[in-house]
């Protein structure tokens, strides 16, 4: 079983930008920790960020046929972009929505997803924690399915 | 370590209502569930089912002192109810919101959540595994802070 | 046949309260008329007022397999108690909305029903009538498909 | 006594537009069993059907002196006719508005109904058995006011 | 004169819940300093605190003929029920609306009061002191139509 | 010189419809003082009252080249007809927008006007004066331009 | 009989202000023409213009007792004041509302008058005319109840 | 096969209304094109104008069992009326919808159309060649289908 | 102590104006009964009335350094002026709002006030005796403060 | 005459990605059947497909003064790419707007469109119909005005 | 070359009145600055303050001819005032908006300017510095035009 | 001293595109202007211009520890990027917003700026010169804090 993990713009600068929103963890340490608990699942992990819309809308498509499923934090473009959400639901994939804070704690533009309507589900708020949460419950998911 | 489980109005009905939307699990099952989790998580939940607004304010203040957080999946109170909104912040115990489907799928009445200003985090979409998800996401930042 | 009827906040007080707005008859008369009618139809119908949401959503469910249908007055909780509607949906029973008063000839917040969306038929403004009309039309929606 | 049945645009099609929506009866059998029930309540009832706002508003002026009340079905006129609307007023009839459907379960913009504002009373949503319970509900006001 | 002081969801809590916003007064000292005001105006004030909007509604109704007027402090339900607007305008009582902090400092969702609609009079932000300002000013009014 | 007058829905009823509001002037009365203002102003009138969107529409088209302007009181077309809005300017007359009331003190779908963008005047709330003083103001442009 | 002519913000300037909207017609030439219409009309006329709502507003309470109606062209202060709304409502004087453009068809937020929901009629568009036509309008209402 | 044409309200005078909008070409002149692409596509139109929405109603159903299709340009129409969306659903013919120029660029309140929402596809903005582009584009699909 | 207590436009005509909104109490009433009161209270009020915004504006600043709190009834000023806004919030005094009428039963646009976002607290609905509750909210504060 | 083809994001995808809303039609398909109606209408096309908005504005520019209009689906940027639009507008080229489906039957999100205030024409909801017949309108139009 | 800058209401604090916001430059020493690079940019400055818009208005017209342009200010009247935007557009001169904070990052009803849109150009968020940015800019664009 | 200063997407094409809006000015004069500018001011600007929304965000984290403030000119993404301003506040620089035009004067849609809740201050309206205000403002104010 393989998972994409996309995290959209801004992205690279976890831990640095605006710590006492998205806290200290570094992307690099939630891979870490992803690959962790990915072995633990049995399953694998693959990861992409990018500031680009475009990057990670063929990101998703590349994934048919080769992963069973998505995690995507889609940053500033969650509230924007109907390519994103035509993407997800062009794939096919089962795909959760995360996010490191709570948008809905914060201004108000935040608090319309355009990818919640085409997400599995979503997990927000927990810091880092929110994507080895994502991860568990995709999987649970696909599991049960399968 | 110790956590109230609180499902609002309707809930009790899981497994029988609206299936397509909500799935098969019961209530109990999902408790069941819960309790395994919560074993292998070492703490303790302990769960209450109530149509009463007013039932589900008291129950969060008589866990002040009592409980280290709350996972509360407030139903249709979700979109209404600024008096659970207030309790939830008045008791100042940290608060996961759940939900079994994903809200934001549905009608637009259910796109707003006045709990979701309040909580620490949401899980929502997964089906009935968003309970396990939700305790496991409290658990892990409870034990962080501590 | 058995039908459940239901008054939500405020009923108990029909005849005296507003009376230019809501007529002078009390809830005791209208009972009485309805059993009238009800021989006369050849069914039963029980009846339930409460000012209490939750009182009203467990009556719902409990009518599951005892009662063929619903009817509802739902007072002022029509256009705020997503709860009570997702509870008509829940337990699936055909059910009526009824009003004493036309909302939509008064205060704009009642012109949004979040119980019609769910409901089989509404019929209002007939002042203590409604309720003989929308027993009517129940029982005969009931026969036809039975 | 003597009451109007007025059916505006495209409900000459009733019984083969759209039958998931509107069943199957059409315009003649409603009016059929219309005329036994107006019988049975000893009253008569005289019908037009136009998909011209015009005819309709002319209609309702036609019946001041003739007729007791109004039954209308604005049909598409029910959520755009300021007109028509003004016509029920300025004919000062009692009027009862009556569905086939029940609008709100459907688009939004059939969500606000003009004419509601000034009727006495709304049936909607019992298929052509509205018609039935709106005449009953009319003649019952009448009788009880004269 | 006899008055009835209603404290509405999460007042039990007053003094201990989020003291920034609404200070470190109890429910009990507000009592006794209302009761100290009453006998200095010469008045009899009865309270009662519920976390239930019913319970609220019913005792609305049972002060009729007991009490002269109604004190009341909605908490949350100030801005989301109906139901408690209808018992205060059925009731017919004159009505007082007192809040502990001034709503339209604080987040929009608080901007819209469904109960100032029929309240004879608003008095909030003075902290616990709105309560003493609100029974002058009703005691006044009832005093100068008596 | 020729000026149009175009009196829609509702307008024949004049004098007898809602005399609270729209007075106790017949279209007949009216006519009659604007014949005399028009043998006083110079002027000839022709007048034309239609419940039917489709016959207002085609009477301004038929004005071109035999009429020098419109007065128009287009009853509750006013706030609801695109079509008529298009004739007023596809014809290309100087029009003026007439109301015997003065729609802006009374129900809030009244307060759009989709004429008064086309409108180069709009005279309303004098009652059946509002007649005379558009035709005064009509004529006054016209011949100032002329 | 006497009326008194107020000229909000800016009208001082008309004439030498965006001719291609207001007109070329200077205040002093209407002032004119409204002089030698009061004498046709047999009544008086005493004008005011300010920049100042507080000027506006005293004005128009010391009418009261010495002028029997009211003509006002607000100017800007039209979609913005309610102040000077409460003040044609308080002095209790017949008023009508002027403008030499026709606001509708201009910028929206030119759209909503304050001041129309408390003025007897509306006359605007018909530029410098339009201040004739009122003062015909208000003389002839006046005259008729008198 | 065979192609019911509609044009709305106004555009019996394209050519000469507003032709720096709507261009210069006659609604004759549009037919004769049409027809001339008809046998070209081996198939007949019929065309009717009306300035009543009532007559286009009534066209659109008298189609059914005679055409295949239906090509309309609903003029102001598009913006108000729910009865002919009804129409053009209820006679349930593959029907597109047609504009001269593109509502788009101009007034917002021709930004929301109430007919493409039941047509099959829209063609606006290419002046009179709209209607060849949509006749072509109707004819593929029915061939398709066929 | 002393409190600056002003009133905004149209309230030096209290009494007079609607009374059956207002009451008969006139403004030189209300200074001598607040001015007892004072005396009562062991504080001294100055009062000012104008019309002008700018007025109220300047002397609110004057204000400092020589009052310590402030009573304001800002009239019609309190749904449109952030310029007093900011006067209240730069000048930094603590400052009650005050209203003779309760504007939440009046018309839509008295429902937001600008102003209470700035206020300590709100008085309104009491008619004359607003301004004596007022006052001893204020000197409540300033003393347990002190 | 030379045309350039724009697809936007997501439309590499067509045929396989939700062929019950696109249909089974690829790219390449629709790019054939365009060449080929390209030489019988006597011009070229060249096409692009990207998920870049960047790439689609960058070819938007570079095509002048090389290719004499441009037909754009802008996708799922359509709904929120104000860059694209001023693009479109910046390049000057006539453009036409095409869609697959019909966006105004879909969710309320694809109403509104940016780029058809900038566009010439639209084509929508004929499938992959749709470019032929924006190929044939854009000819059409860029023939008649050399 | 001479410019005159009008301060509106509130300005006269600026030091004092909220320093976080404003910083604590007074306006004696934003004149003394402006007056000093005045002489360095070769003009002259006027400046004005006042916390009455009918005197800014007033100031407006009597520039015309004296004045080659206005810098101005205009505090709160910025979000409320169309009397100012109809000065600012009916005097003619070149105008510049000047704010000392950003008010696009303070409360929502700062977020819409009826200055902005007769403006020439902006300055907004520099603090103190904002006035000289602002004059710079405005000597600029008038020279490049004379 | 070193500003990064970022041009949006359309703004390789200013000069040549819309010049009636947004000047003869082309990007190669504006960066001249701005470097002897730069050189007076004793700093250095580097510039970059991009039509990706990816590309301005790397480059705004890029500038972090090599610049020290930002000049940018989002250009459309003004209007629509949320990810480009959490680019902006996630690298913490201070930032200017820069327009050559003045948005405010033109389509709605460009009157909400996502970007200007972040900045420290915004230039617009005056042509290419607003850049150069922007730069004296930003190292004004950089200075200052230094």
């Amino acid at each position: 079983m393989r998972i994409l993990v996309l995290h959209g713009p801004n992205l690279h600068a976890l831990g640095s930008r605006e710590p006492e929103i998205y806290g200290r963890d570094t992307l690099a340490g939630i891979e870490t920790s992803l690959n962790a608990l990915a072995r633990e699942l049995d399953c694998e992990v693959e990861s992409r960020q990018s500031d680009h819309e475009g990057v990670l809308i063929d990101a998703i498509y590349q994934a048919r046929g080769r992963c069973d499923g998505v995690l995507i934090n889609p940053g500033g473009l969650t509230h924007t972009s109907v390519a994103l959400r035509d993407a997800i639901r062009g794939a096919g994939l089962p795909t959760i929505e995360v996010h490191v804070s709570n948008p809905l704690t914060r201004e108000s533009f935040r608090h319309r997803s355009l990818v919640s309507g085409v997400a599995l589900g979503v997990v927000q708020g927990f810091g880092a924690d929110s994507y080895g949460l994502a991860l568990r419950g995709l999987i649970g998911v696909l599991r049960r399915v399968a």
